[in-house]
């Protein structure tokens, strides 16, 4: 396997209420085949649409708390899925309480689901392990509780080598697949070992999406070195005592935290409706953290 | 009291799931000072945001069936109101069972309310009495139970004759607006009757806005003579067994009921997703009733 292809859309990237150019808080990563959703806010369904994400592909979804903002778009997604035929499995983690809105809509609007859904609550400290990646799971610092996200790639491979398998001779087709996977190769009784082929392998990419959240370092340590920081930056410092009582952060705390976790790249997000243009959060991001931009709406950026 | 202002908006178009062109139904009548609101589909409070209609006004909300297009844009829209400060009432009318999907939604969300909501579950037959018109309610024929609505305002006062009014000397103000309520005035020991410069009374406006449903000779006779019928038109006449099927209309069949109802206009709406262009619904719908047309997101229209 060669590393995977990595894309991140953000499908809303206001936070709250809604405005003519944000839709309400949810971030896609397109993982190779599988989508992993974060937050799911009123709107998501037809934000997909926007930007032309199917509904019927393998898919997780990761919601941080149980404020409406972020989770009044589960039920129509979930019910377009039935619509559209979805069969494969949908995942749905989150904070306690994710069940139990999740059962009451469905049954007291009686929909019927043509595939299986799990849900799954989560706490601090939760992982979910599959083959490529990890999702880790960590207390934000809101003003119910909260979670934060964050993908973790397992190490890539390294390059294959293609001008020395063809001086060695070595033929398209499982053999190549053998030496990728690590595992030695014996061609007209000499041995090759995978390092004389495959380069070293490389880290994974690491993405945190931190939800509603105060700065903390708690996520200083969870987004270390991130490839991308998606944060709330939901004010301008002018509204700190704002941000701090309403449990938000501001575009300069954001990129505080970006700046010592090390991270590649900070999208701000969850902008509030007040920031018609919000180049004052860009501009206070900037100052301190050089590689800050302001999320918006179908942006799509591949890692 | 002269004429009311009435202005019709059409806020979402789709049905069942949203499309790039088309949000999930939701129709505004801005009669004078108040809004009122007939199904709310999810992503309404962003297309009231698009129409630029204000979430703090007097409004009341009437729900035609319990199917998530319909009601899922509720909670979001009880919630910006509320985080906008709303301080004025607001009354929720729908079939059984739209008080248990508000109140599990409002208990595992846990959001507060700064405003009372009430809410009021209605049978066929069911009617509001407001001071200048009535909303009455009616079966309609779906494959759950479902409501229709018609708005009917009450007889306007005639028109006010002002070159009569100048020559009876009847100065501006409270002896004008007596008139105008139909009592008979005295100036200068004159007997003045209000028919003397007071046109004839005219009759109110009508509009009825079916939700879903198949097409039904009682809703012909709910609709009769509306200024403004809107009708479920969700599919072509090709589809027509899967409109009976589904509990639909077709745009034909919309188009029968509106003639059979002696209706001025017909806005056929519920556009299922698979029409880019509606075209061919509308040619349809005005082979048989002329005055038909398609009604779009955003298309607001005065009556």
């Amino acid at each position: 396997m060669v590393g995977q292809f990595l894309l991140v859309t953000f499908l809303g990237t206001g936070g709250s209420m809604p405005t003519t150019g944000r839709s309400l808080p949810s971030v896609v990563l397109r993982y190779d085949a599988e989508l992993l959703m974060f937050d799911c806010g009123e709107g998501t369904q037809r934000q997909m649409t926007l930007a032309r994400i199917g509904l019927t592909r393998k898919m997780k979804i990761f919601i941080t708390h149980m404020h409406g903002d972020h989770v009044l778009g589960l039920p129509g997604v979930i019910q377009s899925m039935s619509l559209l035929g979805r069969e494969n499995r949908l995942d749905i983690y989150g904070p306690y309480g994710i069940r139990a809105f999740l059962e009451c809509v469905r049954e007291t609007l009686a929909f019927g689901l043509n595939f299986p859904l799990e849900i799954h609550e989560l706490r601090s400290g939760g992982k979910i392990d599959e083959t490529h990646y990890q999702i880790h799971a960590t207390n934000a610092n809101h003003i119910v509780p909260a979670l934060s996200y964050s993908f973790v790639e397992k190490p890539r491979p390294g390059k294959f080598r293609l001008a020395v398998a063809r001086r060695l001779n070595i033929p398209e087709g499982p053999l190549r697949k053998r030496l990728q996977s690590g595992d030695q190769i014996t061609i007209d009784g000499r041995r090759i070992r995978p390092q004389e082929v495959v380069g070293p392998s490389r880290p994974g990419l690491k993405i945190t999406y931190t939800g509603d959240t105060r700065p903390s370092k708690a996520l200083c340590v969870f987004s270390e070195k991130s490839n991308l920081l998606i944060h709330d930056a939901c004010f301008d410092s002018s509204l700190k005592d704002k941000a701090e009582v309403d449990g938000h952060s501001t575009a300069a705390q954001a990129a505080q935290v970006a700046k010592k976790a090390r991270v590649e790249k900070l999208a701000l997000t969850h902008i509030s409706a007040r920031y018609r243009d919000p180049k004052i959060l860009l501009a206070e991001a900037k100052n301190i953290f050089k590689a800050s931009f302001v999320a918006e709406d179908l942006m799509a950026i591949e890692l």
